[in-house]
């Protein structure tokens, strides 16, 4: 089995019409969304809610990450869901909707 | 194998010195803390850190979470961790420490 690697980020909703289009986008993703997310080795994948606050957990299971997000971030279906869901979020940072968060804590 | 639960919950840190603190404490948990936590019926526990923000995850495998819940509260060595980390931490809510988030998207 390969080596587990955790991810964690946070964002926030644009708004309460942010949060409503967030969730009903994530309740049914475009066809092919979640077929490239596993085809790039990520798995348990959660997004969590709290008055505004968005935060992502996941599991990387391959041998290049860096790899297998480019092969995402190429991937067209994911593009279009990007694109349609990224203007619901409104970023803490300067690099993109999601920051990464530090792990101070883990047990298996 | 036992359905797994997902839990996920947010806080905050209690100021750059509530954060050290809360960083060097989860570093190396009180013994007997992580025994407890595993034994009830808890896995795959993590928790993050951004610019004051908490973030904890984890996932429930056991048969009644209430009662396993219980039994950590009642739990001595629980309750000296819980009395050394919860003054490191600044609630959202008036409920305790943390408060628990809502799911909005899942692929194992």
């Amino acid at each position: 089995m390969a080596k587990v690697q955790r991810f964690a980020s946070v964002s926030r909703t644009n708004g309460d019409a942010g949060y409503e289009s967030y969730k009903s986008h994530h309740a049914c993703p475009f066809e092919g969304v979640n077929e490239m997310i596993k085809a790039c080795n990520l798995q348990n994948y959660s997004i969590y809610y709290w008055d505004g606050l968005l935060f992502s957990y996941y599991e990387y299971v391959g041998d290049d990450y860096e790899a297998d997000m480019a092969k995402m971030a190429a991937d067209p279906t994911t593009q279009e869901w990007w694109a349609a869901v990224v203007p619901q979020m409104r970023p803490f940072g300067a690099d993109g909707p999601w920051v990464d968060m530090e792990e101070l804590y883990h047990l298996d």
